[in-house]
């Protein structure tokens, strides 16, 4: 297969609880795996390759995940006005592509964007979480203060090196700038909303799980600014558990800041 | 194990996916079956027995059951104000007692109740249902015309013999008083509001499966109503998927009328 290729952004939904993670791995139930299966059956290509927005854990939820691929012209002309109904018909349930659409050359799912937006949701009720929405919330059953929560989330939030709340990995940098972090008590559950540029790798849930620390009086309000000061990861921060995080929306520039802001991100991924 | 009981009320939430229905059953896991094995652990007792408002199939799901047990005096002063904190830390976390309070020992969880409210959910976006919605929302993938379905529901409010609608039983009377059935469409949904005094063996389903064959134009908006001259079960009647399905509150008299709303139900029910 060769000739023109056309780039498309899709728009992703999904629940976590059955899937290892986005990432494709050999031998495991992944949202990449069944997304581009998906794909190559539609469009009858032997592959499909999906670039994504946010390489969400296994367990986390997406409503607003984003991925670009490079389809040959021919075949999204012919099926590009059926395709979302027909990937719908061969996509498992917990897997949704809400939006497909012809993008611009030089926008990238993963390097294009400017923010990720994440939701992180707790019950602590003392008679445990909804169980419609069990897979969705954390419960603790232990009564958290959330204003000293909001107030500890308030104190990170800029831009800082949060190597105390990332998980290691080779290459990149751990400097994030986080710019949004709140905590609101919503019908029953407490609301953590967090913003960054980008974010490590378990930083979301590092930065929950300091802030439940926090909330359960184990902690002082002061506590998670403090591991900012940290030269590694502190292995005394709780990672909160997958199933109560969600991935809300991936965040873009106008089309014709795509392709500096890729250039851009792309220097700083590899300072 | 003699003497004194109290009546108590409880107020439950579950999710139904994996459960067979309410109902104890030899075998099979039911929500009765779990709540009541909970309680006798909790209370030391070798067993204890509910009454429910409304016996759900296998897979619906509630959030506003209603059930009564009598429990031992003694067993109930001594952990009356931990019994909810103790039930949450043995019951699995698809069931969920939200409330414990002592009832007018007239309190009939099934027969002092005036009505009970449910909601069905359909998707019938051509993408399918919400990822994480999909478990209590039926999707169609087709079109449904939702003004055609308002319309037809409203024909069928009032009290009528819903044997075209219902699941032959031995005894009892399919005469009900239909009091809500509203159709909206809420985010993308299609909510199918029903309330009744009471419903027989599989009405709701039936009747929300009516309206859907109205949505897609199988079948024309009055067809419904025309149901209601039938003196037996149509077989034409679609029921629909138990998974759309969520009792959502159960509604009683004030206590004063417990016992006069309980004598009037039992009698009416085996007219």
């Amino acid at each position: 297969m060769s000739g023109e290729r056309v780039r498309v952004r899709l728009d992703i939904a999904y629940e976590g609880t059955e899937f290892s993670g986005w990432v494709v791995q050999p031998g495991r139930r992944t949202v990449q795996g069944e997304l581009q299966a998906g794909l190559a059956t539609v469009l009858r290509l032997p592959s499909v390759a999906l670039m994504v927005a946010g390489r969400t854990d296994a367990g986390v939820h997406a409503v607003g995940q984003v991925a670009h691929a490079d389809l040959p012209a021919q075949q999204w002309a012919d099926v590009r006005t059926r395709l979302l109904h027909k990937l719908a018909g061969v996509l498992p349930a917990d897997v949704q592509v809400s939006q497909i659409r012809e993008a611009p050359a030089d926008f990238d799912a993963r390097f294009s964007a400017l923010w990720r937006r994440y939701e992180y949701r707790i019950s602590d009720s003392d008679v445990g979480a909804d169980p419609l929405r069990r897979r969705q919330v954390l419960s603790t059953r232990r009564h958290l203060d959330d204003a000293a929560m909001a107030e500890a989330a308030r104190a990170l939030l800029g831009l800082h090196d949060f190597v105390g709340f990332c998980k290691w990995r080779a290459g990149g940098t751990t400097i994030r700038s986080l710019q949004e972090f709140s905590v609101a008590r919503v019908g029953g559950e407490i609301v953590c909303t967090v913003q960054a540029d980008a974010f490590c790798h378990s930083m979301v849930r590092s930065l929950v799980g300091a802030l439940i620390a926090v909330g359960d009086g184990h902690r002082s309000v002061d506590w998670p600014a403090s591991l900012l000061d940290l030269q590694r990861r502190c292995a005394d921060i709780g990672v909160a558990p997958a199933h109560g995080l969600t991935l809300m929306a991936v965040g873009y520039p106008s089309a014709d800041q795509f392709a500096a802001r890729s250039a851009q991100t792309r220097v700083r991924r590899e300072l």
